[in-house]
């Protein structure tokens, strides 16, 4: 039997029994949804459904087929995803993270769980619009400028969840805006992901496919902020959020939570993270 | 700004902050791991490594390419999963559930994240044994001595994780024992599952392949405790659980979470559970 | 040993020992390639290269992990692909043609291997322009051009290559146009598929990538040639073909091989058929 | 319009025109069907069926989705497949075949159709038995007694298919057999694969997984024909082909046509191979 005091164990399931809310940052996987055309597109069908095959006491079961890239829908960032004249983080050679042809080292099923605490920054709600201009650069003011109207510093080991608004053209729809080949994408660059780097976040996050301040019709042909991040500093990124709901209630700390699958040797995960807090 | 009382919203970020410990209920996805021959094996390949293409400032990403089925590794069944007599949980027509090809009624994307209180039911350490004899049914006296002795009876909302040691196959590599296609599984059955509904239980999980007690060479011919929990109940039900570590450590009580895929119309998703507790 | 007279048996091969011309009329598959987004994308990778796993002697194998649907590159439509009303070819009810969650009947597996005289119809050669125009609706009278013009009656059993010229869009790698959603393909109707039908023909091909007429802007709203071909006479369909060497060289009769890979259940094939001709 | 004259075109044509049999030398593709495990296995779902979308004319068009490997069901090795002490065919480093992750250089896109005199070696005819059993090495002496008692000489370019029987299990269903893990499987060896070189063979076939003999037990884990065929002479392998029809008939001579698929990179592809010889 268990010798672990209540104490040491249940402050935390106290705290859950006494009720929380669950703000979902994943968005739902659809085939046709926006995505970059690097990655293998999400496709779903249904090898057998009900009715397919019943068996003689009326049981039926269904079942899928799934195939994707690790980079398509919400996912995260494995360290393996990024290298700089041929390192890995750690100064790694990326010849030696390989492993029978998968990244044994900074894979996919090296990221541990989170459950941190998570802010939220939101950018536009500074900026007083509704959601920022194609290809700006997140600036280090108006992180800064957030955080101090939001009164949440940042601390080390946090998870920093960067708002652009942006998220609201997967929600319309808008393919050709989301992923924003011809018109840009907002984001955080080079100095960006350094200011967050120097608060010491373990993850950060954006509602844009890319995280980056993507300039007009430049495409993804150079990725500053993720070589900042992943190659030089060994902090998760998170693509594809959903935080518009988090903007809306204005929810700017919460328990973060993101479990991405296991998947062994793998360059990222596709992941359903979540905001959590107290009360309903 | 947010208006919400720290009151409100902060105690479970209070109770992460004070420290937790992170259990990982799930399992690392590997090619050729054990899962059942009914569902797309899990296969994974590197399109692209580094060094395959590097731009001109240096950098590379690497990226991936995954198939499979939903019902592969540690997996959560949605209520689309399993019919019964052409009817899905609340008496939904299979075909009603159907739209566009898929299940938009039921489907995994409508599984709502879990955090919510988990027991682990250790029926070995109740029984005496490392882990249950293949194809041994565990009773209902078993799982009702297991709470007694564990002193956590499951309340309204739980998530019952019901440990057989089956586990220990998959952890060995012994694919064939873990499968159990000719040894048998052991697990609950309809009358384990009843009482599980009877407590209330919002979701229970095991640690074998298809959560039931499958007898010697019977294989998936029938699946009573599915029949049980997903059709009459609106129980979910996840399978190939890691809970070996809940029971080293006596683990009995906890946060659950999960937070599966949003696959939209898909009859289930692979995840990543977490059981959590404060302390280090 | 065989008791079949050489006469029987080896005209044929004496034909081919005296020396043949292979015209290979398949498109290369590559990831990127233009095709309709309405089928899983052509994607491959590498699961093993050489050199990650060398056994003790030196040797060393690499593989592939290929997912695509089956209307994508030069493909062949099977008689299941498209229904009217609810029936297929030889008003077969679409529900009857179903075992098992496949199309066991009218499935690609029962398209029978082609090895018949083929005749490559050149339109835009009859109508002195390089390719046909977009949303061109090649006319009955076109055909019957054509066929006189190059003094090539179509004869019962015949496959029947209606060459429009876009495929110059597809070796130009011009997706946008080669799909056409904006600008529209040219393509034989209604009318021209039943002229075809009434020649006889067996299978009919194009160098397009819908064999159909796409008007600019309606997508594949409607489909008529596919249901007077696959619905109203078993008349099958090959898309996507490379029909620019056999008019470069007026190549305009020809053995038509085609060989569908026998997936059973599916409703089309990949494929890459050749003409053959005497001669180097 | 051409100027080729009818002689230099028309022999083939006349030839078939004649009538011919076309004898599939391809399985069938299903899910579940016997492979090797190293490769992702063949699998197929429809993401649509009819009914699932009827446009408002009342068509409906039904589709599907591939996953899979290169090394299943019939089908051709190409070059890039097997390499020996890192150097592909033709002393090329393995390193310098691929380009951007792929095998550029000797991939399956570089298998150039075949159109040409095929030869069934029916080694068990010659035996006197059904099968050739589990493990058994075809020698250089039952090859030769073959050629001799078929009166059919191989010559420089043909395709030689070498019949061991084993093939009667995939009909059969004996995956287990078939695969032939635990039994062995016949074929030839260094010395069979030598002496077909040395006839000038273009390529050479077989009806079992792996075209080599495999002693029991001992898997894959040395290939020595491989080596010698693919890597040190540049002569293809077909593996689990259909040559009881062949057999069956005595048919020990015709044209051999295989038209791969021309997957850019690959190191395999699946094929339908056909034996044609003239009359019905």
């Amino acid at each position: 039997m268990t010798t672990l005091s209540t104490t040491t164990t249940h402050t935390l399931l106290d705290a859950v029994r006494a009720g929380v809310r669950v703000v979902d940052l994943g968005r739902t996987l659809t085939v046709g949804m926006p995505q970059s055309p690097n990655h293998p597109a999400y496709w779903h069908a249904l090898p057998r459904r009900h009715g397919d095959m019943v068996r003689v006491d009326g049981g039926s079961a269904a079942n899928d087929m799934i195939s994707m890239g690790t980079h398509v829908g919400t996912h995260i960032d494995a360290l393996s995803h990024v290298s700089q004249d041929g390192k890995l983080y750690g100064d790694l050679d990326v010849a030696d993270a390989l492993t029978g042809g998968r990244y044994e080292e900074l894979g996919a099923h090296t990221i541990a769980p989170m459950v941190r605490r998570g802010v939220l920054l939101d950018v536009p709600a500074t900026l007083g619009v509704d959601r920022l201009d194609a290809g700006y650069e997140i600036s280090v003011v108006d992180l800064e400028r957030t955080v101090e109207r939001q009164a949440t510093a940042i601390e080390p080991g946090d998870v920093a969840l960067v708002r652009s608004g942006w998220g609201q053209h997967f929600d319309s729809g808008d393919k050709a805006s989301f992923v924003g080949h011809d018109s840009g994408v907002p984001g955080v660059g080079a100095a960006g992901a350094q200011w967050l780097v120097d608060q010491g976040v373990h993850a950060t996050g954006a509602d844009t496919i890319a995280y980056e301040c993507l300039p007009p019709g430049a495409g993804h042909a150079t990725l500053p902020a993720h070589r900042v991040l992943l190659v030089e500093n060994g902090v998760y990124i998170i693509e594809t959020m959903n935080l518009e709901e988090l903007a809306a209630d204005a929810l700017h700390e919460f328990v973060f939570v993101l479990s991405p699958l296991a998947l062994y040797g793998a360059t990222g995960s596709p992941v359903r993270p979540l905001a959590v807090v107290s009360g309903e």
